[in-house]
């Protein structure tokens, strides 16, 4: 039997599955930051025509992955299996798209952290010979997440500075056998769940560092790396808060160079001028700007090795409301130039 | 690359990982069922000392977890990885039992078919050496269903008759390289997402039907099967709704002795003198089952060859409000004596 564990998390792509493309659809707000040029479609309408914000969703996250797939010409009945989720209960942006696809679909959740841990998942599908292409997608918007774990909207309800704006937008990458393509997958890690003990659901960037930090460390004592060996070293969403107590974890394991790798999807998909306090979050933030920043960088050659690293929190408004921690997890990815 | 695919939904696994141990915990009601004896922890009391159900729905998921690692001799650390889920938001129990256990975790939702997307999936990481030994496990609970889906158990409201009874309990399979264990899981097929457009959330069995016939019909024909290569095909959580229409639709396309060989989780875990409706229900329905009784029988040699399909119907309650039709989805590993 083919061994590709590494250390004790890691597990290494023998064969590094291909990124083979990419797309990315996001709402206006995300499409007046730095990186708006790079996405495949930014909506003027956070509603995109549908009668609900949840439909909008839905049809976001559909859009991302059908994008995706027309760029290869290839068909959709080609597509062997969708792995992907949302920030929905039972993840209904993801189900629903996944309907409207038909292609054989496993739900995934990991909150934030959902496209790292598709993009493992379906990395194991294609290096081992099980299923090529597979999609793998995350998406998220604000106006469903601000209703079902906050307020409604129309509340209008003040915010806390640790608070986190949720993206609305999803990402989709299509893998397939180790070919000339956007980059190479060529190992992942594991995250396990780790709590430290924060209970506050309007700062979860502090709920999450530590499993990031978690994740990092396995990471590099797996692979006998170190930050110097990476180009980039990206998080998800850990915002403000959770970037910076990140930086004070690595401080603490001496890892030299870290904050001048690091880089955090929550804290450049917006414009500084929209305030959204302690940055950008939910499934779409990293899972879009992987498509339309991070992955041009990869192809044109301007970084070669890089750490994505999606991180979620693990909380429901019932977990809060009876007074639970709320744990972190995050999963990483290397991506390799194409 | 090995190549593992056969047709357009199967997995061959060539290295057929093994299920080298098991475990359920499940209600006083599904103690007092016909297989009340297979259970590892019959509970006296459904709060399981616990504050509140969802505390007790994520002990009881742990203690699945734990019982089915213990029996091995393992410690809980040589486990390389947890794959699961559960019905609650965001899959709260899974989260927090993964975080008790430590264990790298990659979280799953398929509502009611997570038990064999988690087996699926597993057998991928065993297989291809990726991780290994690995937990799949999921769980579910009446009293937290029921007020997170319809109402709370104090209203005492009257239920229809197509209506399920979600199962109180959790099934976990430890599964670990080819070796002498209670079954092997020698084939997988990936379901997708199907949807006839049933509107009802008090009649799943309904809207799981179309989507197990789909994945019934797809396995047949990836694997060149039919029903009578099988000692039993078993769904997960049917019930007496819709196992009638998956049988009917199985008559449609000719499958022969399909009736014969058939049996349903959610047809046979309860007492039928606690009158339950159409059945059980949950993705602790077949999880449970698989452990106390599916298991024991290809371990003794009763049967030798069995398909395993639990079934998800994939609604939220947003969805139900907003009008969406119900798709269901079903997943399929082949469970072959050890």
């Amino acid at each position: 039997m083919p061994q590709h564990r590494q250390g004790k998390q890691t597990i290494i792509f023998q064969n590094a599955p291909s990124i083979i493309s990419s797309a990315a659809v996001v709402g206006p707000k995300e499409g007046r930051g730095p990186h708006g040029n790079g996405f495949d479609l930014v909506l003027d309408d956070p509603l995109f025509q549908q009668e609900s914000y949840e439909q909008a969703e839905h049809t976001i996250f559909q859009e991302a992955c059908t994008r995706c797939i027309e760029k290869t010409g290839m068909q959709k009945e080609a597509v062997q299996a969708m792995l992907g989720g949302d920030l929905l209960n039972q993840i209904m942006a993801a189900s629903l798209s996944a309907r409207e696809l038909s292609i054989p679909f496993l739900g995934l959740y990991g909150a934030c952290s959902t496209m790292a841990e598709s993009l493992l998942l379906g990395s194991i599908l294609v290096d081992g010979g099980y299923a090529s292409p597979v999609i793998c997608a995350a998406g998220s918007h604000f106006c469903t997440a601000e209703r079902q774990y906050r307020f409604p909207l129309e509340y209008g309800n003040q915010r806390t500075p640790a608070a986190q704006w949720t993206v609305t937008g999803a990402g989709a990458c299509l893998l397939a056998e180790n070919t000339k393509g956007i980059a190479h997958i060529t190992s992942a890690t594991i995250g396990r769940v780790v709590d430290l003990g924060i209970r506050d659901p309007n700062n979860m960037g502090a709920a999450m560092a530590p499993a990031a930090a978690d994740t990092l460390i396995a990471h590099f004592k797996d692979t006998n790396t170190a930050p110097k060996d990476y180009d980039k070293i990206i998080t998800g969403d850990l915002g403000l808060v959770g970037s910076g107590i990140l930086k004070e974890l690595m401080d603490k394991n001496h890892l030299s160079l870290f904050e001048q790798k690091y880089m955090d999807c929550g804290l450049c998909i917006f414009d500084p001028a929209d305030d959204v306090h302690a940055g950008g979050s939910g499934c779409g933030c990293s899972a879009s700007l992987l498509s339309a920043y991070i992955l041009p960088q990869l192809s044109s050659g301007k970084w070669k090795k890089v750490l994505f690293m999606a991180t979620g929190a693990l909380l429901s408004t019932t977990t809060s409301q009876q007074g639970e921690t709320i744990p972190g997890v995050a999963h990483a990815v290397i991506l390799e130039g194409g």
